[in-house]
């Protein structure tokens, strides 16, 4: 794997982190189609453990099977695999040594009677199953947030001293708006708590253009900072995210049109955002198409990387 | 014990776990009038924990005591024999290697004040009286459902360091409706978190067509999901495990007569399940007549296996 | 210490556990003037801790003293001693060897604000003591009941792994009526679970004709259960035991007649019980009384061990 | 460092306890004026955590330094010093060897919003500032009881594998009356709780001659148990604590008067109480004046003892 | 690096710790400046994670770069730079050897649902990163306030067994009036409470002359503790932490201009505490302002050091 020099200057931001975890980043930015352009591109398949099997890939029938997510993400040239235990299990001695993969180890599920998540994987388990990284979901905001900040804090600590990343899914619900879960101030906020607790690789969602917190709302007008366009708020984020010295991936959300989509890509990638991570889009739409648009989306990040 | 070539095509989908487990596995399958079809029938008596003695063995008093089960399991040629720690050590060295077992980790009762489980029994426990397994309830949809599944990730991982196999019970109940616990949707989707939290072999009762999630039932009659006979959910509840790489059993629940018992097995064979785990419909009735129903069930498996 | 063919039919019993704790139950078994019948006749002293030092010793206050309590159990020519932390180590130097003890490990005390119990001694304290087995309190329909099972599993299991036996008392309260906590299907269930979270001896009040739950209501008529005398409800509560494979004792309850205390003896042992533990009545006597007592009881379990 | 008969004796009454812990128990027991003797008196120095600062030491200024109140205990020729973590430690180089000290490994402070107490400190702070012993508060009837019995419980075990003497303040407060905080058959119950939960030595304070439990009333009138007198009270205290086998110590309670203080040390010494533990009746005086009280409380009990 | 007498002085304060805290401990009074004076100016920045980032940062978007405050300490000759786990690790190799560094291992945020913080980092993690210290929060009279006290015990042992120095945030609120979070008893009593848990360093707010306790302002007025001026209460307060024998510093809270940020070191100087710990005052100015203001403050705590 040749390491190249925008990759050796984005593992340069991870001062504080042992070899190990600087190999793992590593390997996620050097795999694919965009491997080593410092942008990169992820499966997440998490869907079926938050809304059910159904909802998620009936749609898709083929998609039913794990194996099918491992070979899409190699097929398509993507920098790293996201799922659950089982998902990843299924499908880790198959196509081992062909991805790296994200274990996420904590999950919510719509049957669940709170906003919360369960730990349902370990670092042991990422590490006996070949992943790369960790992955986890914080809700700040939300009456759990604490508790999971301290799962993670442990967590995490576990995964770097054994070498591993760590990815952490910021989405921030609970006590805010429905319109303040994707607020700018809100989710630069979630990216910057993210980069406090140690990730390496901060999900958020493309924030809008509402401003939830009063006291933020008046510094943004008083220091008039930019956020009319997405690409003005990605590159909001991405400053609070340590000036930029972390990875900063956008997640995709609910299936939307192609043009949306690429639009959204493009976005990202002019406000310096690092890449995408996209799921349903990709696993719902027949497996030809979904691996066009992911073609598509890794020209648009190759434009300007 | 002889792998068929069928075992090991069933061995092959656990492809994360160590060769422990898969021996484990291969025991369960491989043993019985069943063994080696990839066909499995096992019985569970965990009913004394959940309603009380009298309610459990009263109908049939020889089966209050341990040893009639054991015996029972191993005459009638099944796979396995599950029950919570007490049962199992009351019998374990009298039929130490005459049949695989199943240790039922956590338990409920008809005295408790809140819907959840008692973890009883370690998978250190499971290791000292020779099991093959352990089981583990979770209720998904109860308030309980996070917790339940923290425990079971932590007991499982224990489990599969150690090459036991890990059988998951995935019982919906708490915020759903009463028919919502064995709509098709919410057993599906138990279904699928059992495999996603790692379950070697998922527990489920044969779903009835009712669907609970208003989410859920709009994908359901979009994709035209068949979900009308119960063979047909049968099929959809397997394609939900990972597309039917897990083994997956279904629960006989209450006292029924015999021609409801072999039109379920029937059902459940033609949809593509693996099998039965048949408890109060077996010890209720006297010896001879159980016998011959499980035999009659057996050949109903295989038929088709 | 002779092992009679009686006793070493009742180790059999317990074939999950090790070579220790089948020591330890011989002990318990063999010692006294029950010794080698299969009747057991113990002494508990952890009125202290329930009701407190004045209502429990001033009528008797020699009984204050620690010492009393060992040397009456000594003299009486008693199976086994059981008392909290405190009380059983003073005087575990003095009685070295003397008379087997029971740790009880956790503890209820009537200036308590909740129906549970403080666990207040350890595995460990049982061990230093040189006590034959640990005591711990399951209150079945009680809120804390899955806690508190949870507790003496983890308990049990060590106390095993270290050749102690365990003692389970099995008291039904909280959600149910209060002649529910003696009603005889509530007292079989409370046995049984005891006997499947793997209690060697279990303790449990003598039942009464009244049946708490409509379910099990039912079953009782249906099936015709025996429950008209006492000695029949011993024998169901003995059948609910795994058959009669479980050591069985009778707690004596408040302090009453003589006449009384002998009746219930003679309807345990009637009924196949194991025997009596018997407290409050015997150290609330002057010492004199107390051993005639004792002396009687001993009389009539002997009559036809 | 002398070891007298009269010590010996007391030291044979903890018989369950490992040699280093009777040699921290003969320490204490044989330091200072009192040494030998069988009666105790500590100086406690826990207000600042329990008032705050001002309201303990602006009476009497140099009382905020630390080292003040060993230097006063030393010079007093006291038993032990007890203290907080942070108290004990500074001091605990330039005053080592000179005087017991006891830990006071929990706190409570008026600041907080519930009846609880924080763990402030470990076993082993105790052994690596060379402590004799630690000492922690159980508030009986509080609704945190059981949580705090099973806090000493753990503390305890630990302290007494490594060879220190446990000192248990049962302070019973929560679901009581205000007058029944000190009823004697509150205080004899506390006392008893702490004698069965394996305290070497326990502070109760001086009890009245209310009887708070309705149960225990109706005892304490039949059995005419003299609680007329404050030397009867603590003789029935002293009784509760294993018939006079366990160091009993009473409190000083709030600032008084000399001669209130000098005769309750004379009731407790006529009562058989092995001595005082007082707090603020010694700091909030100017140093020749508690000096010189001190002086005269250990003639009181150096007069029968 | 030189330790003078005043730092051998205070050195000496530390009579429990090992070598190892006091080296750190004489590292951070070593440093810059104030290195070896007794006083000291440190630099905190956990504002983006309590208030977010671009309340924190967008003033002077230089300080969004994690560098930016390592540099400014740095240049600025501060003692010591506290930042949260990713802050402190973004330059800890740049910055290696050049600042005592305190990891700040507790955190609140603006968008959570109670009054706590979450530990967000480990002493380990302090360890790897080379830091001098840990720095955590509690909230006397919070909710969890107890909670917080045994999380820094715990911390504080592991911390201090490594040779790591504690720094104790004390912030009192929750249960007590708005003016009562800056009151002088109450301020006085959270410092005391700091020191009592093991603190080596104290951080409390300026207080003011309000008295929140009913309690303790009869003690004030009664004892006629001078608390006119700030200098006069910050005498108050360094006398409550162990009469002066603990490093006790002031934080500088909200923004305010430059005479006020003087006048408040001068009375801090006057009143005999150790110094400042002054963040947003700091990064929220440009460069060149901060330096300068720095340098005075220097020179104020010159004056008299």
């Amino acid at each position: 794997m040749r390491v190249t020099q925008k990759v050796k200057k984005i593992l340069d931001w991870y001062e504080g982190d042992p070899p190990g975890v600087k190999a793992n980043l590593a390997r996620m930015v050097s795999t694919g189609k965009l491997g080593g352009t410092g942008k990169v591109l992820i499966l997440p398949v998490d869907q079926g453990f938050e809304h059910g099997p159904a909802r998620s890939f009936a749609p898709n029938p083929p998609a039913y099977d794990p194996h099918y997510h491992y070979q899409l993400a190699v097929e398509a040239g993507l920098n790293a695999y996201a799922a659950p235990l089982g998902m990843i299990a299924q499908g880790a001695d198959t196509f081992a040594g062909q991805i790296p993969t994200i274990l996420k180890v904590n999950n919510a599920n719509s049957l669940a009677t709170n906003k919360d998540q369960a730990v349902t994987a370990s670092v042991k388990d990422a590490l006996r199953l070949g992943c790369a990284a960790i992955g986890f979901t914080i809700y700040p905001s939300a009456d759990q947030a604490f508790e999971q900040m301290e799962e993670i804090r442990a967590l995490a600590e576990e995964a770097k001293a054994y070498g591993l990343a760590v990815v952490i899914w910021s989405y921030p619900r609970g006590s805010i708006s429905k319109d303040g879960e994707t607020a700018v101030d809100v989710t630069a906020y979630a990216a910057h708590m993210a980069a406090l607790l140690g990730a390496h690789i901060i999900k958020v969602k493309p924030p809008t253009a509402f401003l939830e917190q009063p006291e933020a709302k008046k510094v943004y007008e008083k220091e008039k900072i930019e956020i009319g366009t997405l690409a003005q708020r990605i590159a909001h984020v991405v400053q609070a995210s340590f000036a930029g010295r972390r990875i900063v991936v956008f997640s995709g959300g609910a299936a939307k049109d192609l043009a949306g989509i690429y639009d959204e890509a493009r976005a990202i990638r002019d406000g310096g955002g690092n890449g995408s991570i996209i799921g349903r889009n990709t696993f719902q739409r027949p497996r030809a198409e979904a691996l066009a648009m992911l073609d598509e989306i890794i020209k648009i990040y190759q434009d300007k990387a």
